[in-house]
């Protein structure tokens, strides 16, 4: 962590005090303070540099809107942190709707007595993560709560994207023959922040797969703009889940193949260890793609010449039969229904 | 509390859940539940029903954008609870802007053990003070801690307005001569949020002032337009803080008259019994006005015909000298230097 500090040549600067206290949310001097400390320098850009009770943006034509919160514990992990994650997360959210990000609001609850040091970090890895996804904060806001009523830090990221013209994702586009493209390994950011809560210790390490996908949707919007039916990020309830949301929105069923389901060795021997189904783990870095049947291949090509798609792979198509429902065939050949992931699998994954 | 659901005519659903668990915020069924149990009905509009990652929205020129968390403890206090809060602040941010609020989006982060009668109330009151306040509530996201690692709910809102044709806010157009309006009583909500957690009872219950600036904003841009030079609400660190950011951000002088700057009587009465001057007790539904001195009586007397602007004052003017700082001339004639906020009045206002 400290690496990503200095590559950006941006250390720490000297402050008089080294944690969070309830004063440096209180509006006052010592907010300014904090702000002034370096955090406005480090995000700067014209929108913020303003000051104002918000920034001012000139949009025109359809835009696409979305928030997120992430609580994801520990704060720190393998493959980034809760600041890295929270810029990736909204930019996804955006792609997934079509758009390219361009704005972002970044909203920091934090409990008194985080050291400075990680706040530090944590911005320092927002700075990094918007200027890897091309998006701008823009306006920003800081709450402290006392000792006990909070986990260290909460943040909450909205964005602004601009709907790309030859985009036009909805759940009633999808049609029977789709088929449906997974762009990289599922179940990896899940194992890496479970192994990291549960101590458990793998011969390689797994890393969170947190990254930016506004970049490769653009690309299949570029090329096969409405042969794109419908995009999401499988994140909580994993790629069962999603795929489940997908039929129900569609009214259309959803066959899944478990042989073509990508998934790294590590992630799949510690699913294993730990009695868990990939398809029900958390992901962050990657997403589905639902295509038509005539470009799915073509698709698929693009995505494995790009850094976050050689594993890229088709899952599954849509079909008229087993409506509002996600039908595996098993590795052995055999067939189940995949339900929704019921409860919680792993609270706090992001 | 429980007239506002009756009154909206949205008693809360049957529902085989009395508090929300971790499972609520899973992503997976738990969570689908929960949202149709009610809560996109109750929120229901053209925007928000189609239920994707995140809201498309036509928007043309310029726009502002602002972020808020919510932090106010307790959740529940006379005068509204920290969804109509969490409205208001964010709609009234953008009225800052001079623009007028269009959407917002919805983060709740819930702490484990919730009673989801509590969640109804805070809902229902979102959507009351949304109508309100004219605003659609168009995307949201839930998080669900463990217990202890949150405080019962915290709400981020963050919303975009469209900026008044008009309005041209700033702080470089504050000029000297300049007036400075408050549009209402100062002190109510900090006081009332103090009192409540302090278990102080006074005579007649004081009850927060929190509500929608916007319109009466638009009245004043529509009239004034750009004799209106900057506006600000005091929030937390108070009229006091906030004169000082106006001060710094202009680099001119502001001179208060301590005489003019309204206090209801009962806020008063508590502030002395608290020992607290009421220039730095936390507001919600007062906004500061710098304008031209000639448009000063005119835009008083069209605050003062309003609804919440009936007890609105000019209570100083900018000027050249003492350049960067806020000087009150008191009761009595003594003149002092007013400072912002040093540390924490009253943690979690908001």
């Amino acid at each position: 962590m400290e690496k990503l500090s200095l590559q950006l040549n941006c250390p720490m600067p000297q402050l008089d005090f080294d944690v969070i206290t309830l004063g440096h949310g209180s509006g006052g001097l010592l907010t300014h303070r904090l702000l002034e400390a370096g955090i406005f320098k480090l995000l700067d850009n014209e929108y913020l540099s303003e000051q104002h009770d918000g920034a001012f943006l000139h949009l025109n034509g359809k835009v696409a809107y979305t928030t997120d919160s992430f609580v994801v514990s520990p704060i720190f992990f393998p493959g980034g942190n809760i600041g890295s994650l929270s810029v990736h997360g909204t930019v996804n959210d955006l792609a997934m709707c079509g758009a390219v990000p361009k704005f972002l609001s970044l909203g920091f609850i934090i409990e008194e007595g985080l050291r400075m040091e990680d706040l530090w970090e944590i911005i320092v890895s927002i700075r990094h993560a918007a200027d890897l996804s091309g998006v701008k904060i823009v306006t920003g806001d800081t709450k402290v709560v006392e000792k006990g009523k909070g986990d260290r830090i909460f943040i909450n990221t909205t964005g602004i994207g601009e709907v790309h013209p030859k985009a036009d994702i909805r759940a009633n586009r999808i049609r029977p023959g789709d088929r449906i493209i997974v762009s990289g390994d599922v179940a990896t950011h899940g194992i890496t922040i479970m192994s990291q809560r549960e101590g458990l210790e793998f011969e390689t390490s797994i890393e969170s797969d947190s990254r930016p996908l506004n970049f490769m949707v653009k690309k299949l919007l570029d090329k096969f703009g409405q042969d794109i039916h419908f995009l999401r990020d499988p994140t909580r309830g994993g790629v069962a889940t999603t795929l489940n949301e997908i039929a129900q929105k569609s009214n259309l069923g959803v066959q899944l193949e478990q042989s073509q389901v990508p998934v790294n060795e590590q992630v799949e021997g510690a699913c294993e260890m730990l009695g868990l189904d990939p398809l029900y783990v958390a992901n962050e870095g990657i997403f589905l793609a639902i295509v038509a049947s005539e470009v799915a291949e073509p698709a698929l090509d693009l995505l494995r010449k790009e850094a976050f798609g050689g594993s890229a792979a088709i899952i599954g198509e849509v079909s008229e039969s087993n409506a509002g429902k996600v039908v595996l065939r098993s590795r052995i050949g055999g067939r189940r229904v995949v339900n929704m992931l019921p409860g919680e699998q792993l609270p706090r994954i992001c």
